[in-house]
């Protein structure tokens, strides 16, 4: 783009880098909507967050010869009023995101939860959505290796809750309101354990207690609210949680004790690999190998020529 | 039952025991198909194979004192003319059975591989159930942990096959004909490696060489009987059959390297532990722990107020 | 001790064995405070407790030709006001008991709690403490393997101090408070992991969350009621108390992050092997090999001649 | 080397390089039988493998200022009619090379094969290695770590067959013609697996299906032809081909179950070690220590003074 | 065998058990050479060494209405001035014994000691071999799993030497002199980690200390005494010895770093299981599987009707 | 430092690099005692060893327009007769040493030695004391990962040494003197394993032999020349040597099996994990994550506000 001397611009830009200076004002490289990169200068003193969005408004000034843009204001979207669908055709501009929509996927959800039959079930797993429904809908969930990307974690929880659907149907034993709370439940420690939805990273605590500690906690916690404190729902809920990834070496304290425990591991594990599976697949072209793929103990797949997949151009 | 003497009597009867003896006849223990525990004598130098159905037609004779059933003449029913129904009624009352209708479970396999529309996996995959047929819908899964009852490998394949399609609706990038053909065939090479459907026991061949590798050449010479000798199809089955165990360790000398065999690999394990998971708690009560189960690394599972099954009586 | 008829007879006694009967009275195993196996009838319908101590009231009578003690009637000794050390003298006749000295066991690890000098963790551990102290100096600090006494609990924690002490001194970087704050929390889950101090077994609640879980739980609980929910002491004494296992595979879902958690891990496993170890070897000859040992990896080891223990007659 | 403008020159090359030119010819980088490297243009269009020897007639032109040979004509040597002694003479020019005599090799081999006295185990054996002999003395033993050169695998073959011999001797229960047809067998799916024998790499089949199921298929099927599909020889050798790797991590779907088999494995991993370890040695000082060698759990090895290898210059 | 009242009788007996009694005399088992059972009386005070061989002169006397033998004197053999053909048909009437001609191996040792030309390993090697030639034609090479009998560490030396020349054969860069010193020498510690060639059990030094680091000690000691105590020779017998076992949790310190240690350790591993194998086989029916075999990973071996091997009757 | 031509100067130089020359001079560099860098010529043919302390006296010559220094002498510093608090002074300014006051250091560890009162244990503890104590307070007690400084190895033992009295104090059943002696004497094979205390690597016979299989040989050495041979204390501290690093995996034939050498191992693996840890710790900021430790797993450990310890500057 052209600016032009003294014109006022104004967008929306990812925060890419800061750079330090001894003037009294400082330039930041800056990512606009449309993906051009540009340089704004920030008055000294004046400091933003690496990788989040801002609204600009600007200058253009004339800057040793050059024309840059000096920030007259700017905003964190946070902070703005926005509708659901401009906020996320914002995030869809700047970050990776989960190939799904979210209207549909929180629709789809809300239903399942919805037929929990189980009282304390519900109460408790509802009391937990509503809290954490924000964060639910934005955070990835892994920092890597699968599902690493925004609303991964919605992504993931739904593709488990179809995947349980098959389990209910085959093993009829097995109490639904018990495996759709566990699947809908056992990540939710991520949105503590992470410190932004962004390209997340992980907090001190999330290190320090890890998010199945802290997920056993609140539902620990909000059953005592609820009055629940010594029910037998509570109890498995919890132990579905805090027995989860199965293996000890793996953070899970306890293993499977009760059906249902085990089936949220196996939708858990199988969805984490497959999927991560198919998009490695799709950057493959037919007749290859993938290269090795951590979450399935580095192995390489081949790209049959009967795989439903084109490789991304 | 009062037998008088000198009449005769016709039953099938189960051989459960042979007893030597230095007389011209000797007694063997039969269960009849109401239960009832007999003793018949055959003549020295006749011999009948343990726990295997044969009609018998007996006269009522003394023998020291007693009235004992000699054995006028036995046939195997393997050698007989049954109808189908007659044939299943008679096995259900003498061994232990899976918990499905044999006729709809056939229906559904059938139509499932129906559905095969890739022309090189279609002609193989039934080129080998027309050949096994009639073992494959007698034959265990196991000799024992998991589906080690008459029919347990259709019941476990068909439970499979309902968990297939749960995957396939989650991930659309999975070939169908693979994964179908693949659930069909991975366990085919059981009624190679077992000696016998009812109270399957390994034979040596089945030891030396194993279900996995008989299933791998089996395939290989059907593709090369139909000239699918170096297609990629049979290839890919070949792949299936090998890695279905994922771990060396447990029998596969490759691991899963295309999705497909990831996803044989994810129902045959799931299956094998669910299913009897379900069959261990229902002997437990509520409120209980049931005793280490084998194939879940020996865990006690807890049967919870909510499960949805009953202590069968 | 002979009984006269019609006399009465008064005692404390532990309930060994309950013997149905068709008689309107029934018949229950005791075991008398001097160790004398007595023989007590309770009205049908009463009922009392196995392994528990009862204050009995009774009157000898006539009982088929033999003389037998009648419940008149009978009292657990929980529901009794006693002194502390008749509790305590109690106990030691009935119960296994930790070679200590109660009082001043804890005499000395209040002195120790007693030297915290940060606020916030006085204030949860002192919170804890006189919540669950009673339990604490009655509760063992295992069901089998090491500690597995009256008492054991808190004999544990203050050999784990003592040893803790040196780790102090030889390396000043530690911190003292979390240390010792961290050693009496450790294992406090246990007194809601057992069912009862005499003859703990795990409740399905231990079963399934643990002692670590719950722990961590409580530790949070108490921080939020004191306002400290978001410290970073509640942060790192709930790390400590769920590392304290340090491997995944013995339930501890992180290994130690900081330094005195990786300090309470070590106290507590060397406090394990070795107090049990002292135990063996005092029932071994100078000159011989113990039988193998569970907590030291079923080695087997050998009394010589130095050894400073004698071979309890 | 000089090279006359206009001259022709011919030449035996091993093709390094191709490298593309917008030009009407391109140059590619060829290594000549003597190590002269050399550029050869040819004419946009041609194509030629790399790493294959080619019988180059080239003329010295000008390009550039410079002198390149252009090709008149080049043609691969396998479609020439050589002499085996001239063959074999090239290869060992531009290949790494198994340090073994191959005709003597040959010759050792045939005989040992002709000693075998069952005839169903002759038969078997005596057609694969009549159907596979050319690429057997070709071929590498593995594509790296051990034996990874031109005939390689006659090589690795030859000194098992010997090593074996020590076996027999000190164990006379050992069957001669298991153990040889064994040795001989066991490998011989390397033929399928790579796909060339210079500079080999894993064809799809090799990673998806693997030389040992390839090998037992073949054995099957050379049985079926042969009319021995049911002997016990067959059987056995088919267990040897898949139980010599031993362990099922390293692709083993069975372990040696039969003493010769146990003798093949031992055979084949002792020379794939030991061999190596000359190797590695022949490069090392006197006094010092290897690398660390991969078939030897990344030991380093010490040369020491009596060690009756030098090192190579 | 009847014994006729006051005769005197003398025989070489084993005592089987020790019988105490309150009377002036006490009856002890023994088998006599011929196998028969007899009891003698000894007298009250007298002590003899179970399952040790002794020369009874006896008279036999009543006693309580039977015949015993009332022992006159009884000398242990160890005290006996016996030709070497008269001990060793003593020794293989009572203990179980290696098959092998004990005259023929140690003439085959010694031949092969003899070619040993470095002088130092020479000098070390001989030195410890005459310091215990004569418990080392006696010892068994372990306390059960392999070559549990009397002469079971040279029958086991020898076949290992034997296996050696196979590996000499096919690496020439192997240092024979160290292979064949190792093999001599690698479980001359046994000796000394047993207490007695007959039934051995291990000493208190034995497990505490073990023959891997008695044996290197002594070669060191040996060494020193000869003035080879910094000997390049010195520490690479160490090193073979120390690294034998090969594994660390199979007690060696170090794996093996040289060529000729790892010879050893092959030759080590390879006789314990094969010479295992053949015995276990010959206790099998052919067509039979053996039991499941300790030393080859509890794999059972199937007896095939090839194997050159009958079962013993 | 600014010299003067014709000047002399006289200094202590640690060798850094040698640089060949044609001249009949060549440089080395070498770093003066105040840390300057300095470039000092040497005759061709003369040679010094690098990483060691020398003492230069030299004369400031002209040599290509620059001023460098021509050595006239040179001697190593192990061949002066130096005070030893002088000789501490020149090792602090040229190596990296451990934080301790070595003289007091040698007060502590010898007035524990002294406390010693089994006359045996005191015999053989002294008599390899006074043998190896100039190396063993000169030693570092691993070439990486721990105390890997000079005196790294009395600092580590007098750290095991105050460790262990906490454990004496606990468990009252244990033998002092062995433990004293066996901390000491752990690790006094090291000073045979490395080739010299600055900078140290290992022996070729501390490679293939090793400090543990060289500490036990000392250790029996000693025992027999003092006539302890068959003593029991001498055979307990042989064992509490090879089995002070637990697992075979890491070291040692045997794991422990007296009480002491478990207390050994303890105090040792104790030791060189927190020790390293504090030097860690202390290159980190408060709020951060130490990089990945070795000897801890690789864990990361979080440096919390609590931490008795500020980052070095």
């Amino acid at each position: 783009m052209n600016f032009e001397l003294d014109q006022t611009y104004q967008f929306f830009g990812k925060v890419d880098q800061t750079n330090p200076s001894s003037y009294d004002t400082y330039p930041i490289n800056v990512t606009a909507e449309d993906g051009e990169k540009l340089i704004v200068r920030l008055p000294a003193g004046a400091s933003v967050q690496l990788n989040k969005i801002y609204y600009f408004e600007t200058t253009a000034i004339q800057f040793k010869e050059k024309i840059h843009l000096r920030a007259d204001s700017y905003t964190i979207i946070n902070q703005m009023i926005l509708e659901d669908d401009r906020k996320e055709e914002l995030m869809r501009s700047f970050y990776q995101y989960a190939p799904i929509n979210l209207k549909q996927t929180r629709h789809k959800i809300e239903a399942i939860l919805n037929q929990i039959e189980n009282k304390v079930i519900k109460d408790i797993t509802w009391n937990i959505y509503e809290k954490y429904q924000n964060d639910f809908y934005l955070y990835p969930a892994a920092t890597k290796f699968h599902h690493a990307y925004i609303s991964g974690l919605a992504y993931h929880t739904l593709s488990m809750m179809q995947l349980a659907e098959g389990f209910l149907t085959v093993y009829p034993f097995l109490n639904r309101d018990l495996v759709m709370a566990g699947v809908f439940l056992h990540d939710i420690g991520k949105v503590l354990e992470f410190d932004t939805f962004e390209g997340s990273e992980y907090t001190i605590k999330g290190r320090l207690i890890g998010h199945i500690t802290m997920g056993a906690t609140e539902i620990q916690m909000v059953a005592k609210e609820l009055g629940y404190e010594d029910s037998e729902e509570a109890m498995l809920l919890g132990h579905i949680m805090i027995s989860h990834h199965y293996h000890g070496n793996f953070g899970s304290p306890k293993r499977p004790n009760i059906a249902e425990a085990l089936v949220v591991y196996f939708v858990d594990t199988i969805d984490s690999k497959i999927c991560d599976l198919g998009e490695e697949l799709a950057e493959v072209q037919v007749g290859q190998l993938s290269a090795p793929i951590g979450v399935l103990d580095k192995e390489r797949y081949y790209k049959h020529s009967l795989t439903n997949i084109k490789k991304s151009e």
